[in-house]
């Protein structure tokens, strides 16, 4: 007898945690666990182990593994194309890792890997706000700023299964850019991340005279900003317009290049809401060509925080 | 009985004058016509009235018209997806004009549309150096600057019919951008079309005192500065530096976001060959981001000059 396969398992495997869960068809996270420490496996072997080991554990708790579809895996540096993770900054195994290879061959069950931010482009086109769009741009707004295009119902690559940089287009030439951690100046990323926006801060500090509850910290993140902006801060306020401006500016040239339908914001710096939305508006409107003037809707993610990973990296194992 | 649908019909309309050709399954033109005048005619009808009398003579003499399989149309601000144009600047009529439904009702053959960067592009991937490629852009260096963007094997069209306007990414933010054309400032296209390419030297000039063959002109066009650099002339040859240099940090950027395999240069100024190839080439790699380095290939389109905008629309019509 055919068992209907109508469950599929996520991964999101981070620089520090890596949750899994077992999802149904309509996004609802049936079983899950994020008890994995990834830093904590000297071998990248082991750690399989452990996920391994919580997999099988999640399986029996929900039901049979024959109802199991796929696994989707959210990982930092891999490779659509390989299943591998090739290179990761922010994982404790260096080289290239035959993420997808290993999981599959010891669970017997099909894995599709691919990176966090295109997960999330997945997870909203199969659960999220993207439903029925076949032209729109997921921006992740984190510690980095990641990008999951997809044009045409399909989920942009490249040739080599590493495109969707956009955190990496310049919009500041020359010596005067912001360095960025690819080495690169003026990116994208050095201004609209979560540590951009502190960056900033701290410039904008450091340039003026103006009284501002940022003053009296000793190191300042994204959300103090955002605490202090809430609190009618105005130095606070302009960090959110110019990080607003800038990610306007990159949003108007996104548009002009794939029209898209929508643009999703997602991550930490997305719950910064109207005070990076309005800005952000404003200098799209100023910016965007005259043939898609009003065309694409800026949206906030709305996956529930806690799911939106799991959620993600899950939908991978529908395709 | 069945007869082989193995023609299609191209045809090309500019502003100045309209090419139509039968097409044979191999790319080879079998029968051409180029004596319409696109702004001879006061109507639209009119103009559709004498397309159709040059498809009836060519559909005659290459063979008859049950072999056609259909007709492929590059026009400028066409849209694929309703198949009118829509406020053409350079056509003598205005408004949105059927042009799909129009000459199909008229020829009974079914009718695509599109601009001619997207045609160029279909062209390269049935015809030309792109066959085979899933993943690719090709950029149109002529008046304007254009682009044709495939991805996974698929043209970008957008959520309206409108992607693809790679020449309006903004390369020189704030007041010191140039003017373009669309009314915004620092576009692409207003320093790498032929005309910023004259726009470039007309600086270089004023800004020095540098002696030049391009001083003795009355006019300059790109043509002249290609010209005189091949004599070895010093402002030319940094027109042609800067000309290179920005479009390297254009298609950087461009990378970063789709990581194609091939940017395909198309139109006049991709003529210059080395002269632009050569800075945009220490550009790109300067700029790029380290993952993509050396991955994309840019390449010089082969089609032939005279043949490549009948070819490109003619494309559209084996879909």
């Amino acid at each position: 007898m055919n068992v209907e396969k109508n469950r599929v398992i996520g991964i999101d495997i981070g620089g520090t945690g890596t949750k899994i869960g077992v999802v149904d068809a309509r996004g609802k996270i049936l079983a899950r666990d994020e008890s994995i420490v990834t830093n904590a496996y000297s071998t990248f072997e082991e750690f399989i182990n452990a996920m391994c080991g919580v997999i099988e554990r999640l399986i029996k708790i929900t039901d049979s593994k024959e109802k199991v579809r796929g696994i989707g895996v959210g990982a930092p540096d891999s490779n659509f194309y390989t299943g591998n993770i090739e290179h990761a900054f922010n994982l404790p195994w260096k080289d290239v890792l035959p993420l997808a290879r290993m999981l599959s061959e010891r669970t017997g069950i099909p894995v599709r890997v691919t990176n966090d931010a295109n997960a999330a482009a997945i997870g909203e086109m199969t659960y999220g706000t993207a439903k029925g769009m076949k032209n729109f741009i997921v921006i992740t707004l984190g510690t980095g700023v990641g990008s999951g295009i997809v044009i045409n119902g399909e989920l942009v690559y490249g040739c080599d299964g590493f495109a969707g940089e956009l955190g990496h287009v310049t919009m500041v030439r020359g010596e005067d850019g912001r360095l960025c951690g690819c080495g690169r100046k003026g990116c994208l990323e050095a201004y609209c991340s979560a540590t951009g926006v502190a960056r900033t801060a701290k410039e904008f500090l450091a340039k003026t005279n103006t009284p501002s509850l940022l003053r009296d910290l000793e190191t300042i993140t994204s959300r103090d900003v955002y605490d202090a902006a809430l609190k009618g801060d105005k130095i606070a306020l302009e960090v959110f317009e110019f990080t607003g401006r800038i990610l306007g500016e990159a949003i108007a040239d996104f548009i002009a290049i794939s029209s898209p339908e929508a643009i999703i914001l997602f991550g930490g710096l997305s719950r910064a809401g109207n005070l990076l939305l309005d800005p952000l508006q404003r200098s799209l409107d100023k910016n965007v060509l005259h043939t898609f003037k009003g065309k694409t809707k800026i949206i906030l993610s709305q996956l529930p925080d806690s799911d939106a990973a799991i959620l993600g990296a899950s939908a991978l194992a529908w395709e």
